[in-house]
């Protein structure tokens, strides 16, 4: 068993990196703070005796060697970067809980027969530069490097720009490592764990996602002096295409959500009709033909929405997964491994994208997730207890191992 | 009649101070910019021969001496700040129109009775400080100066400061002033003068205002992993809230209008339902018992809207006036103007705020109106043309001199 102690002081540890304002975490990706967690963690594998790989999308791997060198890696892993207003748990628990796995088999003194590499995959919130899970889809094949690099933020930043800043621009081709399986261990961030007092969700399958931004031109003009008649408000454009998203998903239940995050209108000032909208929309569901159907419903009538208030509109997908099935073989483990221990579990859907969806695609993959309280994540008052967060490593470590054999 | 080419350029000139994005201004109040207009202000004015006050409030005082020691100053002007994307005319042509005033006497060499006082504004706009017209209404006694400092823009920095960071806070009380009469030229910033195509609109009322300020509180959250039944979404909320301004505006036709003009959730990211929204409503009516009624409306359903959706809300009122009537002699004064000149005129009701509408507290007060293409203001592509300031400046001049005695 893993050393529950050990863990949760390293994950309290690193929450002091980029403090939040209501105790949360402000870590966001390739800013200062992202640097100086990657700093932190680096030191801690170093100290574990692994050999540290960067890859061009800053992606970390540390390596623990195995006893055959033909044998491929066993890779465990989550992320270390956050919302801009997060969780300590969200990824922390997935990279910190891999690096507690290498400790512990350092502590027990064995030897694996595959080498065992612990990631820190970047970009994997993809707030502040969409889409989400950048590096593991670069890794996958499913984005090119230098489309990756482009992604701007709001500041019009760019992600390779601000990655080479920051000093952690490897030098590694991404996606050329060859994998043996891929571990991830999440806390939920769903209610549906702690409602039933599981310890475990033994993750079979994850939702698809469609993420659009949309923009909405309508023409700035005066609050008081414009009748009615005259006004072309992109605002109330906004609105009720904010209405079109919660009715599409209420109409899409069960297993479909909706929701706009970002919802920004200009020039922003009380006394002017705002002429430009910009908001993202956010519609997941784990049935492929549900999900392309919210999507497509979206396409066909915000346009009418917009042409009804004299608006013009650009509809324009900036994330994409469809859902994801994991390995039998991978779950089976991790299921094995709950078992073994005697810890409650279940079957699950992750209704949030991972990095585990991407890496999928390129190898065999699984994922472990224990609860967490309310179900609440993407907010700084996400909590879970170091038991549930000791019972999730220990799953991982037993599922890890038992694939790089001993 | 006073020199249309040489007001016209004194406009442009202003106009290269505090440049916006598409053609117009953002020479936001108490900002560096609106610093630099002050300056070229202040430079014309003494230029002209005038003597300046600067009061607390930062409001701008050029004097031109009257041949009666006992007589009341006649004051006209307006202000010199602008939206952050707004346009060359709103508030400049008043204030260069009272500039244009003095210049047309001294060539005339044309002494009045009465002192003729060109004023400034400070703050007439209000989007970065609210409530707008703040100098104007400290000066009519309707806020208490330290309350007009203690105002706070976006980034928490306070007027009363910001205005000491410029070099313009002067030293004379505000209101302390006795005035015989004030005039206001403004672009009317509405369609209904170039509509019926008319030179002049004899300004006889104002509308009167609501501005409110709404915060929803709800519960940031996973917009994946969150089920639709367990979100308290703040976004939705302002989404509901900004479809009832429209309808209870559009259900108190004619004359009246409502609408959101500031819009903002946080923490504002694609993957986090919004757990808090801050957004602006703006009713007006010229009509006092209509106005009361939508603000009351608004206070009654809104909070039912939240509540079915378990969020939080508070509703602040963060600007007022009631609808204005002005002065019979100062109106007749413009009326009597624009048959002299020949111009074709009607009688109009303000939709905008102006700082006439406060200073008519104080004073007997009118305002002169010139079309605006399109009705279009608030907005980098406000656009008059050289003739239609001229006139509106013509007007203004007979009125001023005939008030202030030749
Ligand atoms: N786990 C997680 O929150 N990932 C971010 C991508 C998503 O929104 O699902
Ligand atoms: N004239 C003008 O735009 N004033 C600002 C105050 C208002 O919104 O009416």
């Amino acid at each position: 068993k893993i050393d529950g102690s050990r863990l949760w002081e390293s994950i309290m540890e690193m929450a002091m990196i980029g403090p939040g304002v209501a105790g949360g975490n402000n870590r966001q990706t390739v800013t200062d703070e992202d640097g100086q967690g990657r700093a932190l963690f680096q030191r801690w594998c170093e100290a574990a005796g692994c050999s540290m790989g960067l890859d061009r999308m800053g992606t970390m791997f540390a390596r623990r060697e195995g006893t055959d060198p033909d044998a491929l890696p066993v890779y465990v892993g989550s992320h270390l970067d956050t919302q801009p207003t997060g969780g300590k748990y969200d990824g922390v628990l997935g990279v910190l809980g891999g690096l507690e796995i290498i400790r512990t088999l350092n502590d027990l003194n064995i030897r694996t027969k595959h080498p065992i590499v612990v990631t820190n995959w970047t970009n994997e919130e993809g707030t502040r530069f969409a889409p989400a899970m950048l590096a593991s889809g670069v890794f996958a094949g499913v984005h090119e490097l230098d489309w990756a690099y482009a992604r701007a933020d709001a500041e019009g930043k760019t992600f390779g720009d601000e990655l080479a800043r920051i000093g952690w621009k490897g030098d590694e081709p991404v996606g050329a490592r060859k994998m043996h399986a891929f571990f991830e261990l999440h806390i939920e961030q769903g209610p549906i764990l702690e409602a039933e007092g599981r310890d475990i969700g033994v993750v079979t399958h994850g939702q698809g996602l469609w993420w659009l931004q949309v923009t909405l031109i309508g023409k700035d003009a005066h609050t008081g002096s414009t009748p009615m008649e005259m006004r072309v408000n992109a605002g109330l454009g906004m609105a009720r295409i904010t209405e079109l998203v919660h009715e599409i998903a209420m109409q899409s239940q069960p297993d479909a959500v909706g929701a706009i995050g970002q919802a920004n209108v200009y020039p922003n000032s009380r006394n002017v009709i705002p002429g430009k909208a910009v908001f993202t929309i956010d519609f997941r569901s784990p049935d492929l033909e549900k999900l392309d159907g919210m999507k497509a419903r979206l396409e066909a009538e915000a346009p009418k929405i917009a042409a009804d208030l004299g608006l013009g509109i650009e509809i324009e997908p900036v994330g994409h997964f469809d859902p994801v099935t994991f390995d039998e073989g991978c779950v089976a483990a991790v299921r094995d491994a709950a078992e073994r221990l005697g810890y409650s579990h279940r079957n699950i859907v992750s209704g949030a994208g991972h990095d585990a969806c991407w890496i999928n695609r390129v190898a065999p993959t699984a994922m472990v997730m224990c609860p967490c309280v309310d179900g609440l994540s993407h907010n700084e008052a996400e909590e879970i207890s170091p038991e549930w967060a000791e019972k999730g490593a220990n799953v991982l470590f037993h599922a890890v191992v038992e694939t790089a054999r001993i």
